[in-house]
């Protein structure tokens, strides 16, 4: 029999006299014995869970730096995560393209912009250590061979135009090609791999992972358990919990299961909450993020999405109810969120705004075809028709389209303060494109708490949790109350980038 | 040698041949061993962690319903927690006094009042329990002894006066009587007791606690830890965690060592923490509450707050740089906090506003001569002494005075629509009292997700953890962004009472 020690500190083993047997384990902090006694069915130089951007930036920086052994861990069937779906939207300050198109940006413009959004409680070292090292990420998808169109966009929050986009409008244009490197340089990708938990050392060091093989998501606890040693640590790249909607109306009761999501299914947060059984502080959970510019009038991340984006710099966003602009466009996502929600009937009831945009302008991104061939945007020749087929007052929406080209020839908003750099020479005029906007939900603000380092701190001692890290959208805190757009995929690179330096360092 | 199991479902135990001797635990969730082998120190049917209002309820609570051995126990030389030094404030719909007063209210009227300060995000079902039995707590003070004042208050964000408030003007009014009634019935209180974590079964359930006697606060891990097997269960009546400057850190950066706190030192969070590594899901830990009545000019909840909860709904709040009233001064605690802070000079340092009450009205409240004496309180015989001696535009602050009796003239308010009932009659005119407003970190409103029957839920399950209960400051969720005054106390008491009940029914 061995002696066990239940106890939160081992100062205090001697003398209570404690049998074994190890009925009963105390939370995770602290536990007192050595590691010893525990088969282990793998060891592992370096595991990473999640094949996101987080995870598989962190996998090749972490070939580059030498690990000789390091393993992706994805639970569901399809690699990429939920960062395969999102809008391959890239932010970055002082690229290439800036300076063809002559945009003066900095790190400190950048962060600036991100502050603002975070009303306060934005972690300003984050946001500059991922600011400082977003055009390295950048390069790194460029090397691994993704393709972005040649131009920037402005988006909502910025305050000049930073953001490239891949050619395939999707975050399947960065994570297909950096999984290809990955195996290139010769990391262990595993599907169907489900993250079940942490084993834990003598003082609450992570020491490797409990891992279900062959695990089918959605499905009655399928698959085997093994342990798997995790010689230089764990980084865990899960992502969000946008899909698990009792955790997520735990926080807002009103995101109900009819509230639309854009995230992938596997966005559930076990990861996260794993985390928090160790000790890690949760941040900011409560922030969860609706994306303005999606539609009622599909599932998920859609077509319009995409389209909307690119285009609010020169559109208007009308409300129905009184055929005139309600906000600045370009605003943050949480600004442009909460006014499409206030747009409602007199009886209350939701009234998706609609995005008014010339056909001509319009159609110079490639949804706009998709989104009037599959009935989720329309077409019309005239103003009449427009406002007869979305029941918008004629008059009042005249008036108004009027009015915003006049701030498009002054380049002045007098209405909202739209910066309207990106609006030059886009009167609004027929033909026109229009779609119809309502939030989903569609990013978790809050996570657990990470430094400069990617290590993840504990609640108790506030000192990092020893082996583990974290990147990516399992984070918390970095934006504060509102994310930019774009401003998650180099976050997701850049600290799984960082979290490998660590690791190899450590 | 005993078979250890280290995975997180049972199902999977045979066949992974791992060893004995328990050098690693897995996370408290779904831990797999029968709880044999564990010598218990003490053996209690109910245990409480808190002597605030919550835990002091629940105690009663159970000891009514026949519990025969129930236990309070608190980390700090004395009783009553944080509970002891607040405002003594307690919100309570149709009551003797609202009758008296003739003041028409009910339970739905005041989850209306307490639904708009939560933004939306309150937990409604929550909310309209407290306030279905928070006549029942009020009552329960009234048995053990508490004195109230003969009137009721109109706090900010109720639309009727529904405020007791203790004849001390503090929570001791309450938690001394309270105290003194549960050692009358029996219960066991034992100070200098810290709970150290739980000990959990085979299903995660809670079979007791880790227990350091002899703790003193804020020495080096002083005390004896012994086991203590909870046997109907854990109540967690922990509190808030204002005083964790880390942790109030993590959810807002500003909120530092230099910001003002009202709370009692011992509300550090640890029990909150201990919940999440069983699972317990964290809500709105974001949403920090900041106290807009408390002064720069005194440490703590201090003399002002009282002084000025009881002023405010007949005075003006005037930033000093215009001289003119910028809040309803009985808006919601955040409306009101984020008004203040957002009084600045011209070069945006903070300029704390004046709150301006006609003495002949503040010297009802028994702070007045205090605030005075102590000189956190000023008195001036003219309006032209008064912004003299603060710096304030003269006329300007004339005018604002004059346009402010027009308000209490004709009953309203066209500045900022503050409900002027308790104002009537109550025109600002010399001699003035004057104090300096300036928010303090009061309140958290995030904690552990609880249900009606004070059940904490599992984040994974969202089943109640076994043998588990939560009441008070350390549960979250309820009240959304911002709770309102005095609903502090009755939340506490009921949750409390409603644990016990919840347990004695198990």
């Amino acid at each position: 029999m061995n002696k066990i020690d239940l106890l939160g500190r081992r100062k205090f083993i001697t003398g209570l006299g404690i049998a074994a047997g190890a009925a009963m384990v105390a939370p995770a902090m602290a536990v007192s014995e050595k590691a010893t006694g525990i088969k282990w069915d793998q060891e592992i130089e370096i595991v990473i869970i999640g094949s996101g951007f987080a995870g598989l930036a962190a996998a090749i920086e972490a070939k580059k730096l030498g690990a000789k052994d390091v393993h992706i861990f994805e639970k569901m069937s399809y690699f990429g995560g939920n960062s395969a779906i999102n809008g391959g939207l890239f932010a970055a300050p002082v690229t290439p393209m800036q300076q063809k198109e002559g945009v003066e940006d900095s790190v400190e413009r950048m962060v600036a912009d991100q502050l603002a959004a975070g009303r306060g409680i934005a972690d300003e070292a984050l946001l500059r250590h991922v600011a400082s090292h977003a055009m390295e990420a950048l390069q790194m998808t460029l090397d691994a061979g993704s393709e972005y169109h040649p131009y920037l966009q402005q988006l909502g929050g910025h305050s000049v135009a930073r953001t490239y986009q891949t050619t395939v409008s999707c975050g399947a244009g960065i994570t297909q090609p950096l999984l290809k490197k990955c195996r290139e340089l010769g990391v262990n990708t595993h599907n169907r791999s489900k993250f079940e938990g942490f084993l834990v050392g003598e003082k609450g060091e992570v020491l490797g992972i409990k891992m279900r093989e062959n695990y089918h998501f959605g499905e009655d606890q399928p698959g085997k358990i093994i342990h798997i040693r995790a010689k230089r640590g764990v980084i865990m790249a899960t992502g969000g919990f946008a899909q698990n909607v009792n955790l997520r109306m735990a926080q807002d009761p009103t995101l109900t299961s009819e509230v639309g999501c854009t995230n992938a299914p596997g966005a559930t947060g076990e990861g996260m909450y794993e985390m928090f059984r160790l000790g890690a502080i949760p941040v900011h959970l409560a922030h969860i993020q609706s994306g303005p510019w999606a539609s009622p009038d599909e599932g998920g991340f859609g077509y319009v999405s995409n389209y909307s984006i690119y285009n609010f710099p020169h559109s208007i966003a009308i409300n129905r109810l009184t055929g005139k602009r309600f906000m600045d466009e370009i605003a943050d996502r949480k600004t442009r969120a909460d006014a499409e929600l206030a747009c409602r009937d007199e009886q209350g009831n939701a009234l998706p705004p609609i995005l008014i945009t010339s056909y001509a302008d319009s159609k110079k991104h490639p949804n706009t075809e998709k989104v009037i061939k599959y009935n989720v945007g329309w077409k019309f020749d005239s103003v009449e028709e427009l406002a007869k087929h979305f029941n918008v007052p004629l008059n009042p929406l005249k008036a108004q389209i009027e009015e915003y080209n006049g701030y498009v020839k002054t380049g002045k908003d007098a209405q909202f303060g739209k910066n309207m750099t990106k609006a030059k020479d886009k009167y609004i005029k027929a033909p026109f494109t229009v779609v119809r906007l309502w939030p989903k939900v569609h990013y978790c603000q809050g996570g657990v708490m990470v430094n400069t380092k990617a290590e993840v701190k504990d609640s108790f001692t506030g000192e990092p949790i020893k082996g583990l890290y974290a990147a990516g959208e399992v984070c918390g805190g970095i934006h504060g109350v509102s994310r930019l757009g774009s401003c998650s995929i180099p976050e997701c690179m850049v600290m799984g980038m960082t979290a490998a330096r660590s690791m190899m360092k450590a």
